[in-house]
């Protein structure tokens, strides 16, 4: 009796299986994908279909619904940091709909939202890696988004496409009913930004600054002053006083302007840097008090990254760069944007190659605002 | 009754107050100092005469037994750090015995030892002062020990001479018995090595580096091994190697001999630098692991100091320089010092100008070992 009571539960587990099975879009092969490619370091954006590898038993296959378009998009499909991989598919401000699910997922069922944002893999046995920061991997196998390769060493393709697969570790949830456009931006801007900011503890009456008020300015803003912060913005553009004010900044300083420099010496606990491209670094960390610290997460190109003078360093004054922020934080990012209704301010692009290179002209030339997120609903 | 009894105790009070002040070698006037100046920017010692302030109530008049030339001292004399003050008398390693105190002073008695390091005073207070951090006083009231000014705007005077006056609160204690002649050089080499190890939690197991080999580093490497850590010791010559492993350093790095950097690379937590000149300093912040700091110690002249590229300092890899340490912390490394019998190893000179002279041609040529310490003995 028993032996046939188990024969029974096994068939009909299987049967549960194949009837998931049956579902997938993939039925186990490669997944066909639509998007955009850069063939080569000119930069522009065309037209692309590729292959994705199988679901895998702890894979998620999500429809990518919104991706948004980074900086380091920019840098990457120009080869400005050196050693880019063409073709590029860019794109790390991930989110959408998990279509299929391997068999060993829980984290995710089909239907689930859910996001991707710099990094898709990574050793997952380094001390880094089990405390959660996997973009500082003692192993150095973080495979990111893009423009990185995976462990078969294939390279890997981002989001500016219609979906993509990802182990389900890597994979952020997102609750259902979310503003999906929005929340793209935040898979690596978000993160970006709020790390740091965690990291030095901002908190209730810091006096902080930001420096740079753009993609990633403008989301540090928001969070810090959601800590409690007392926030100073410096940019180069008199245009963004007011959109800082609003954002709840208490100062505003055009760089440009030597008077607003006055009087600021020794103000600042943290002053995160944003700037995307050659500063004047000593000018900022004369700002910082005794102990402060000086956080550089803008990635300007390779040959555009500032130096410092170390005698501006005196006093404990600290200066240093992070990275994105590792799995675990970049889920309690998401969960608290979302909590605190911190969003980018965006502007919906079609899924057009023309628009997105337009686009990249636009954040070159400075002249996007903030974000800008391509819509994939409108795919061809 | 009890007038007259009042009256007898004041008597026999003021009498007492009396005895004291008549022992008081200075009757109450002004300080005749007899030491060494630099007279001009070409650093040449000679011998010079000059007078101290009156012992204030709260002062304590020091007869100065031994100083130690501190490299500073030579920077300062050749006005190599801008805004030097001449005459000027060098010496902030400063050890002797107490000859008079004020009628307020309680933390001395003549005939104590006491010691003056690279501060003589401070605002009081603000709130690093009152912090016990005077060397970052938020009112820029630090008065340093020489090539500064009191707060009436007079020069201080150093410690290359006979005697000093300063503040007790200033002043550290010494025991009875200690060595002197070696204790002088922990005032400030003692105080700027000790002050970054206990900043950074240097401890049991931990992997530093100390870069620079000198006067401060051979004080950083022994109270990095009593921590219990794990010290590798980077210096340009040779020679030295059995110095640091005799010290306790694990690893000796001759800079010259590419072959020994490698393998180096994510290794340190802490790397204290001591390097008094231009030096790459990206080469040495690739050593640290995640999270690490270089601390910036040494301190070259205006137009040595080193910048480094920003681009190194990704992985929250920090650069910060930090200055001396404040009085109660000077204290806290002079008692660890005796109490774990840790020195510099010093060469006594003369108090002879030509001999000082000497001394200061060999630091900068390189040709001293460790640290030259004044014998005021043999003042004539
Ligand atoms: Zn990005
Ligand atoms: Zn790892
Ligand atoms: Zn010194
Ligand atoms: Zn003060």
């Amino acid at each position: 009796m028993k032996k046939i009571f188990y024969l029974l539960f096994a068939l009909l587990l299987t049967s549960f299986v194949n009837a998931q099975a049956q579902h997938h879009p993939s039925h186990g092969g490669a997944i066909h994908s639509k998007g955009f490619a850069t063939m080569d370091k000119s930069g522009v954006l065309t037209a692309y279909e590729f292959e994705r590898k199988t679901v895998g038993d702890n894979d998620v296959l999500i429809e990518i619904l919104y991706s948004g378009i980074c900086h380091s998009d920019i840098h990457q499909s120009r080869d400005e940091w050196g050693g880019s991989i063409f073709p590029m598919v860019p794109g790390h401000e991930i989110a959408g709909r998990v279509i299929e699910v391997g068999k060993n997922v829980t984290k995710f069922k089909v239907g689930d939202l859910a996001g991707v944002g710099c990094m898709v893999n990574s050793c997952g046995v380094c001390d880094r890696c089990k405390a959660g920061e996997e973009q500082y991997c003692e192993n150095n196998k973080t495979v990111y988004t893009y423009n990185s390769r995976d462990f078969e060493g294939d390279p890997t393709l981002g989001g500016y496409s219609n979906n993509i697969v990802v182990t389900e570790k890597f994979a952020l949830k997102i609750p259902q009913g979310a503003d999906l456009a929005r929340i793209a931006p935040l898979l690596c801007a978000g993160a970006t930004t709020y790390s740091p900011l965690r990291f030095t503890h901002v908190g209730q009456g810091d006096k902080i600054a930001v420096a740079g008020f753009g993609g990633l300015g403008h989301l540090a803003v928001q969070y810090a002053v959601s800590f409690g912060a007392e926030v100073t913005v410096f940019d180069i553009s008199e245009d963004k006083r007011t959109d800082a004010i609003r954002m709840g900044a208490t100062k505003y300083v055009n760089v440009n302007n030597p008077e607003e420099w006055k009087g600021l010496e020794n103000s600042f606990r943290v002053i995160l840097s944003t700037i995307p491209a050659k500063f004047n670094v000593e000018q900022y960390v004369r700002m910082l008090k005794v102990d402060g610290e000086m956080v550089l997460i803008g990635m300007p190109a390779a040959d555009q990254i500032p130096s410092v003078h170390t005698g501006a360093l005196a006093g404990r004054r600290k200066i240093y760069g992070t990275l994105i922020a590792g799995i675990p934080e970049t889920q309690e990012m998401l969960d608290y944007s979302i909590a605190h209704n911190i969003y980018p301010e965006i502007e919906l692009l079609d899924a057009d190659a023309d628009a997105i290179n337009r686009a990249y002209q636009n954040v070159i030339d400075g002249k996007v605002k903030f974000r800008y997120v391509i819509d994939m609903n409108t795919l061809k």
